[in-house]
């Protein structure tokens, strides 16, 4: 421990207790590195408070000693933005024990949720409300409100709701100096100036510490259902979309997967089945759901839209789910596609990006084309939230290589893969943020954004104390 | 002119012709005062690019030269956030040449417009392609998108559809070194750091100048119906609010005024009749509708929402509009209260606060008692958009004063009212923005919040050249 991080861990303790900073190597260990074991960093201490004024005044401390901070919730970042560095320069902050819930009102349809409040504890807290927080994802028994905030999470209902910045609608943060900003007055309108809430959400800790957000509400679903399509092409797809927004605002989910990745799933995945009886290049999952007993019941609802599109031919074949088990058993498919295409076609480079939804299914095919022909022996395809134009990207080693092609050209491939999502004015990190690991590549593609980026940060966090290494 | 401005001026000619920058006293005149003129000042020349192009040649000269700009749109601030300091020392840069609907798209629902285009062309070019754009605002004829950006607009539909933030989905952006920043990629996710788009909005110019954005739309309006309701109190009118959004989510007005300022209309605007014949301490217009044909008709709807209402006494008497013609004469009411009050109540300071929605029964009843406690003989009250905690707050001179009174006690009389709403956790400016009205009262009230904006300010405007002595 530097002197300056012993001072600060001293004067945490003796104002707040013993509890307050954990220093056993043991406990510390666990949160140095991220969850998939790519990054590893080393710290002396957690250091842990309960509440926004014991934040207020670690923050201030580590300010005046110049200790640098790396907030931490549940540690499931994808680009590991809340790993320590590895010099040991910096002590963990970590929100775990501001888990509250502070209100869940129905009248404004909001609730008040502390940084270390785990996801699935807000569905739970809200549902018991008969309203549910509309962003769900893989990690939610892990991903905290104060991550989910500072990524801008993203998941599966963001084509209906909108990603973390649009249901976050106020924020309790403590900035670098130590003050806390006090967002969380509920105001609809209110016009003083930059909004330090906006900023806030997705810098990924660098410039303040979430401590607490005030997050929309929806009401609870009803009933849902789910429908399986075969078409032609991704340009089908999207047009299906088109047509079913055309005649609903309730569709929540739509993902599109290649004939070869439903392979993968049917091959490797124990218990799966294909949904239609009849073969299609493409796939589509559509969720539909109502939050009311006097809604058109969303299976019917479906039914109707789809019928036409089936008809004209845009969708070849379509199925609704008639159980709860059955819609269950489609999304089993979705989310079981990562790693069916892990035992099925070995190594391969993966690319969280967007662009434009409608340039999506040209992309789709130029970029896979670019890419195969870039590297002869790969294989280049994508699936996911077509409807957010969010496509996990995947180039697999093919005939190209072994189990270490990963690193002998995965860099080699993400650049230009990086590359043309960038000339068809698309992200290079469409949900997961940039972190460490795609910061070089964000500072090589788009060095004016960075500046400006960095002259907000420094602006800021002058002492640079706010999770050193990431994003700028 | 000083030597910077006329190097400038001639640069700027030379790249883009004799029109790019107008000099003619006359011609630059009516563009030194605000609309309402309470601001008057000095400016040698309008420089009016028309492209993005254009403009960031001319930030770059001007970052240069350190030649301040004054970005102005429709002049239409209501805190004097357009008009030139009185020193001269800035140049006028008008958006009025980009005046382009780019593009409008029905499938993803979005207008491309330049932040010259008028608000109510745009609400043309939309209703042309059977979409609208849900923002409006008494000053539509002149107000401009880039103007309302800059300002986080509200106005009458906020309730349903959010401020211009939530209906903002990229910007294209000249940043004060020149720099362009590209947002109209049209990404529904991204995740590359900071929001630019988002700290744009509200920033009234101070940040860069908005060029051109892209904005969400929602299908026209197929039919309204506008109800008006007499009830007992501010608090069985939220009472009322939430029972009526608990039913469905097509309200989009919900503004409320106590019988006085009702009063005030019936009295002094021409053609105005009492939409009820029972008498109420307060009155709310509700206004509801349908983007469908086959959707339940709003009149029909708000009949079967209000009367469980009428019938548990929560709203006294209720009635609703038969025909178009009378829903613009409940909303004419509405529309001509500030005009009623000035000619029925004489001299009044003028509020545009919010606090919690939850808090605003509260908030105006307290609020009035606390302002007719300090200043005997004048009387307070509010009207406006309870819905979204947004209150017109007035307190009228009474018996306390003649026509000098606003100058004797004016800024008294605001301290007051703005320690009350700072005391509540409200904002001093719900929708107009600080400008250069609020800026000291702003800094007197946040003191940390002004330095943290300005620390921002400082860092992406260094020569400090974009709209001086606004805001920060």
């Amino acid at each position: 421990m530097t002197p300056g991080q012993q001072s600060l861990v001293e004067q945490a303790r003796a104002r707040f207790g013993e509890r307050v900073a954990v220093t056993d190597a043991a406990d510390v260990e666990p949160w140095l590195t991220d969850w998939r074991g790519r990054w590893h960093g080393r710290s002396a201490a957690i250091i842990q408070p309960s509440s926004t004024e014991e934040v207020a005044t670690i923050v201030a401390l580590a300010s005046e000693l110049h200790v640098p901070l790396v907030p931490q919730g549940g540690n499931s970042s994808m680009v590991g933005g809340s790993t320590p560095p590895p010099d040991g320069s910096a002590l963990i902050l970590s929100l775990r024990r501001m888990n509250q819930v502070r209100s869940i009102d129905r009248g404004s349809m909001r609730a008040v949720a502390e940084a270390g409040v785990i996801l699935q504890s807000l569905h739970e807290a809200a549902l018991a409300q008969g309203m549910r927080f509309p962003l769900t994802l893989g990690a939610r028994g892990s991903a905290t409100v104060g991550g989910l905030i500072s990524t801008n999470a993203g998941g599966t209902q963001v084509l209906r709701f909108g990603p973390m910045r649009a249901l976050v609608d106020g924020i309790e943060a403590v900035l670098p100096d130590g003050t806390i900003h006090h967002g969380l007055t509920g105001l609809k309108k209110d016009n003083r100036g930059y909004s330090l809430d906006q900023l806030l959400v997705g810098a990924e800790g660098t410039l303040g510490i979430v401590a607490a957000a005030r997050l929309k509400l929806v009401p609870a679903i009803h009933a849902r259902a789910v429908a399986w399509l075969g078409l032609a092409s991704p340009q089908k797809a999207l047009d299906t979309l088109r047509a079913l927004e055309a005649g609903t605002d309730r569709i929540e989910g739509f993902e599109i997967l290649p004939q070869e990745s439903l392979q993968a799933a049917l091959d490797h995945i124990p218990g799966t089945r294909a949904p239609l009886d009849s073969g299609h290049l493409w796939h589509v999952l559509v969720e539909a759901t109502a939050d009311c007993a006097d809604a058109e019941p969303p299976a019917e609802q479906l039914a109707r839209l789809l019928a036409p599109l089936v008809e004209r031919g845009l969708v070849e074949n379509a199925t609704i789910s008639a159980t709860e088990a059955q819609a269950e058993a489609f999304w089993r498919i979705r989310d079981s596609l990562s790693e069916a295409e892990r035992v099925a076609f070995g190594p391969a480079t993966q690319h969280d990006i967007s662009v434009a939804v409608e340039n999506m299914p040209l992309f789709l095919a130029e970029a896979a084309a670019e890419v195969e022909r870039a590297f002869p022996g790969t294989s280049a395809s994508g699936f996911g939230h077509l409807g957010d134009g969010n496509i996990h990207f995947h180039v697999r080693a093919g005939t190209r290589g072994g189990p270490d092609w990963l690193e002998q050209e995965g860099y080699a491939v993400q650049r230009l893969v990086d590359d043309l999502v960038t000339a068809a004015g698309g992200s290079i990190s469409a949900e997961h943020g940039i972190g460490v690991m795609k910061k070089e590549e964000l500072e090589r593609l788009q060095p004016d954004r960075v500046r400006h980026l960095r002259a907000i940060k420094a602006a800021l966090d002058p002492n640079a104390i706010m999770n050193p290494g990431k994003l700028v």
